[in-house]
């Protein structure tokens, strides 16, 4: 039984995809699904902040540095799912400029990753004007590059 | 333009889940989608490991200490995700042994937890055998939780 799964979960992780080293060989569909899996979960840890920089959730500092953290791995996370390969998938709201304009894509994951390590920075300083502010910038990130790069609804 | 994707994206935010202060509030689907999103990711992020330690992708000592560093993070996700709320819900294989046994559970989750912060450590280390020997545990940790909370597919 253990044998079993063992064989059975590593077919299946190798069926989700060769990070960083060869994820063309990773179905398109699936790069799909890994892209927009990282792009829910910088929701779920964003949503709080946004909603404390908003004044509409109570301010945490802990939950604050918290998310952070976990906000600076995820935003690493969509962009080799952006792959050439993904370009005819339906279930996607990506625009042709993800790939006409790769150098303004970079440069618009650059704005995010600067954007969180300033918050991470921010929420270890402490100051909640400073993490708000922070936060704002993150938001900004996130907006530019869905007005750019990903069809509006 | 700025402003009206402020909000927007902030509604979006909002919509998607208060982490750690107050999960209750966000829609049991939601949080069926996000913990399936961390499951995801951690399979993006594992299958490279796991293809590595049965020498069928080439030993990357440079990707496991990366993947290894994600997954950390990646490993703290879904748990939440696992409310009493979701208990009704269809889009998923969570067997009620998740809220049956909620001790037996989190040990599941600190199996895995401990398996993957033993993989950072040997990534550092730098011994390929010992890297492979910790992903094998990570593999156990994903089966051992797999076999007791999730439904044969």
């Amino acid at each position: 039984m253990k044998k079993r799964f063992l064989l059975a979960g590593l077919a299946l992780a190798l069926g989700t995809g060769y990070t960083l080293t060869a994820f063309s060989q990773v179905k398109p569909e699936v790069l799909v699904k890994q892209r927009q899996a990282a792009m829910t979960l910088q929701g779920k840890y964003f949503g709080p902040l946004a909603g404390m920089a908003q004044g509409k959730v109570p301010y945490d500092a802990g939950v604050v540095a918290y998310n952070a953290s976990l906000l600076d791995a995820l935003s690493r996370m969509p962009w080799d799912g952006f792959a050439e390969s993904t370009k005819g998938e339906k279930a996607t709201r990506a625009l042709p400029a993800v790939y006409a304009d790769p150098a303004k894509f970079k440069q618009a994951q650059d704005q995010l990753h600067t954007a969180v390590g300033a918050l991470g920075a921010a929420a270890k300083g402490g100051n909640e004007a400073a993490v708000k502010a922070a936060v704002g910038d993150v938001n900004k990130a996130c907006g530019n590059c869905h007005d750019n790069f990903r069809e509006k609804q």
